[in-house]
């Protein structure tokens, strides 16, 4: 399979599963890597990531865990076409499903409470007011041009069986609005874990898991430290990440 | 002033300020010790402080703060009798105002729109349908008897001003109720704090503070870690409460 001049084709050292990137698409961050580790999938669930970019929180699900299927879906054709690429490069045919489409169009694509397991890596950056060119993909990755924080959400609430998991990332800037959108949908937030730089700053990521219908209790894990000293990832990086990167 | 046998005058070692407890009581803890030194109070603010025990939070706010008068709310008559007693041998008549009643009758003692902050340590447990004592003065202090999470939130959002600061702390495991009941209630989370006893461990408190009327957008600040060690406090601890314990 050939590489043109802006692609590139990363080993994800898990199994050797590899994922197709384009440099002047939007490349994925820690923060897919962290939410596809934090994301709880059960051997036989049937899974959905959406806004999925090039792939990589289906790719690393696909590696890391037995689900029986893995649907994506993702709205730029561009990456549309990577995650097919990869698809076949990892001969990944009869678990990862994508479909190329605007989340909002999920009826068209999928059955209501038939996923057990949805994982979202939004874009986190309000569009407010000012207009953004919905050519430049790597803002649409970025901002919320195509899909809204709420969109997301109340797909997720629709497209959940009950007690299905809902895992998704996000910066504290929202953690309010998230778990108020989450508890207005009936996605209950149950585990959160908050993601810091180094000891001693703020968090700039946070993950939470929410259960459709669950009760009102929330566990929140100890703060997740990317970065020991100035440059030397923690254990804990290294052992999810330290060799993807 | 003399201490009957179960009394205890204590020195909040802040400028000689000095607290009477009451060991059949419930005594405070190191949550209203950092609530109190969470809350932002400006020179001139009125205050008030709903549960308010036997006066911990507003005695620390009359010693560290210049605020123009700190207002407090305490349903049991032991501990308004221990507010008073403190009051008398601080000689603070003319900053701290207690009121003996429940919180939900605050219409009987306050305007609305009147106060710049509120404070409230709340009992943190939901009772369910267990019927507990009310005579048990220290299960009083713990479990949702005689006002629950929304009673206090709606109270302070009535209570204060627009733009006036309401600061709470609560059990991490209902943070995404605390949230959901404060936005609810147009009483945006503008700051939080997790407290966590050690480096690792899982917090145990949550410090919040929101805005009535603010925008939507959340700090998260660093973690607040209470030992270095097993037994000895860290530097921002002892600071803010080594001496007072």
């Amino acid at each position: 399979m050939e590489l043109n001049e802006f692609e590139r084709l990363d080993d994800l050292q898990l199994g050797g599963v590899k994922l197709f990137q384009d440099k002047r698409m939007f490349c994925f961050g820690i923060d897919a890597v962290l939410l596809a580790n934090f994301a709880f999938v059960k051997p036989g669930n049937v899974v959905l990531d959406m806004c999925s970019g090039n792939g990589i929180i289906p790719f690393i699900l696909y590696a890391k865990t037995k689900a029986k299927a893995i649907h994506c879906i993702e709205i730029q054709k561009e990456n549309h076409a990577l995650i097919q690429k990869s698809i076949d490069y990892n001969n990944a045919h009869d678990v990862i499903f994508p479909v190329c489409d605007d989340l909002n169009n999920w009826k068209e694509h999928f059955l209501p409470s038939s996923f057990d397991v949805i994982t979202c890596n939004p874009p986190y950056i309000k569009t407010g007011g000012g207009l953004l060119n919905p050519s430049d993909s790597k803002k649409c990755a970025r901002h919320e041009i195509f899909c809204n924080l709420e969109d997301v959400v109340s797909a997720a609430a629709k497209l959940l069986v009950p007690g299905g998991r809902f895992s998704v990332v996000h910066r504290p800037d929202r953690l309010a609005e998230l778990i108020f959108t989450l508890k207005s949908y009936k996605l209950e937030p149950k585990r959160m874990r908050l993601v810091h730089s180094r000891l001693g700053d703020k968090p700039n990521l946070v993950l939470i898991e929410s259960v459709r219908g669950g009760g009102s209790e929330l566990t929140v894990d100890p703060p997740l430290y990317v970065y020991k000293n100035k440059t030397e990832y923690t254990d804990e990086i290294e052992e999810i990440y330290g060799r993807v990167k």
